[in-house]
């Protein structure tokens, strides 16, 4: 892509849908619209929606039934996203369960144009595995590696949850020249974990990814669900989806952020020619040993 | 290095000597001196000093007289806080302006063994050059890469100042098996920036170390100066450094921190067995995608 000179003033109104979710599909995507309705008469240029906000998490547990959730691009989702795009003339960040074939599917994020068509796709590429977060056995690792979409509000590096605790994706979507980061999320507490516990879990989440915003200069945004969800293999104690939405600039200087537990639309506006200033400023970027580097490329170093 | 499994129990106490410099390097040593005998006191195992703590940050001026401060390895300081090592038998990790050669100068800090020996050395790799800290001008880029040292008390990952703001050295050190990271220091305001643009550089640059620890499941030490320094060449209005040395585990939790004025020895406890831990629950080393890094030695994805 050309590299870009923002120009002083230039500002994006962000709207970020924190939102619970159900069993009930319909139901799911007619809050999301009436999150968007409300967004858009806000003022919002780019909706972003939390990961997989059509749905339940539905990787709580290994059932193949689940598999039935997911739909082709373009498919249902797709066309009633590409919709609402164009019918308010804003750039949206959608997320959803891709099958790409029998057998591959994915967690894929689908950026929509304001004309409603699709700018770009990226599939998540660090897949997690954990108690109540079975991801490898829903997700075939994306195969998309880290470019920004090209839309008419800005280069957007587009990642997806578990990738935010990656320092690599974060560095590799700004070195391809990203304007800002974005995270659809859906992360939340164990409730057998104790209050201190869950607070370091909430403030390293946070905090990685406002790292992310200071070594690399650049707008972060993540977007959370809320809610409770049970575990219905009866595992674990579900997951208390722990919100938090935020938005921070290029110091990692918060803009907006969400409280655990409530749905909302939170608004950020972000000044996009910051990056530019801050990066003048504290110049990283400059000063990379790229000769020196090899090793991130290897599992360990030994 | 062979990978080591840390046994719960693990503890290593730390001393972080946070002070302020004045013109006369022996003045600064004693004061480091009686420091370290308070932190051995203490109970120190390992005592971490601050970036060039022999003399005052003299990269504020570009000027051809300040490279008579520099020094062979051994020298004079290096015998200094070898004796010191071996004396009261504990780590130490220091920080000195290193004459290799006629016209190559590095910003180096060696490691001290208990028995005095010298357990390695780390040079710094990223350098900086900003107004008041004109480092490309003294010091020639390290060449050591990122590579923890051996020593009684675990490896050492040991980076220095401006390396701190780079997610790579943090993650070459991890791979590599160092246990945790050291950043000995020297950063300070700029006394003509407002109160919250200092407050935001503060705040980006425990967060982004924080960052490190979370990314890497690494405990995570800074040692920073404190006290005002005139920029003899006024072309700066001098630089405030602004201490608030501190530890967090590797969750990036506080375990300590200093205040931004006042020389203190600060004391951590740190457990080397909560990596294992904590990156068994947070397996992110797992999930890395090494197959799509090769862009990380790239200057810009263009």
């Amino acid at each position: 892509m050309t590299p870009t000179l923002i120009e002083k003033g230039t500002h994006l109104n962000v709207a970020m849908v924190q939102q619970s979710c159900n069993a009930d599909r319909e139901q799911n995507i007619a809050a999301t619209c009436t999150a968007i309705d409300q967004a858009v008469k806000d003022g919002a240029q780019l909706v972003v929606l939390q990961e997989l906000h059509t749905s339940l998490y539905f990787c709580q547990t290994q059932c193949c039934d689940n598999f039935n959730l997911a739909e082709s691009i373009p498919g249902p989702t797709t066309d009633c996203f590409s919709k609402l795009a164009k019918q308010h003339n804003i750039v949206i960040v959608t997320s959803l369960f891709e099958r790409r074939a029998a057998g591959v599917y994915h967690n894929t994020a689908v950026v929509f144009e304001h004309d409603g068509s699709i700018a770009g796709t990226y599939r998540k590429m660090h897949i997690p595995d954990d108690p109540g977060y079975h991801e490898k056995f829903y997700f075939t690792p994306g195969d998309t590696g880290f470019k920004p979409i090209n839309t008419s509000v800005g280069k957007l590096g587009i990642l997806i949850c578990w990738d935010q605790w990656y320092p690599e994706a974060a560095r590799l979507m700004t070195l391809a020249g990203a304007d800002i980061l974005i995270y659809p999320t859906a992360i939340g507490w164990d409730p057998q974990d104790d209050t201190e516990e869950q607070q370091r879990q909430l403030d390293a989440w946070i905090t990685v990814q406002r790292g992310h915003a200071v070594a690399n200069g650049i707008p972060v945004i993540a977007v959370n669900r809320v809610g409770f969800e049970e575990d219905t293999s009866g595992r674990t104690r579900g997951a208390k989806f722990w919100g938090n939405s935020f938005a921070v600039g290029p110091q990692g200087e918060f803009i907006g952020q969400a409280n655990a537990t409530d749905e909302i639309v939170l608004q950020a506006q972000i000044d996009l020619h910051r990056s530019e200033q801050i990066r003048r400023i504290w110049p990283f970027l400059r000063d990379r040993r790229i000769d020196c580097y090899q090793g991130m490329s290897q599992r360990i170093r030994d």
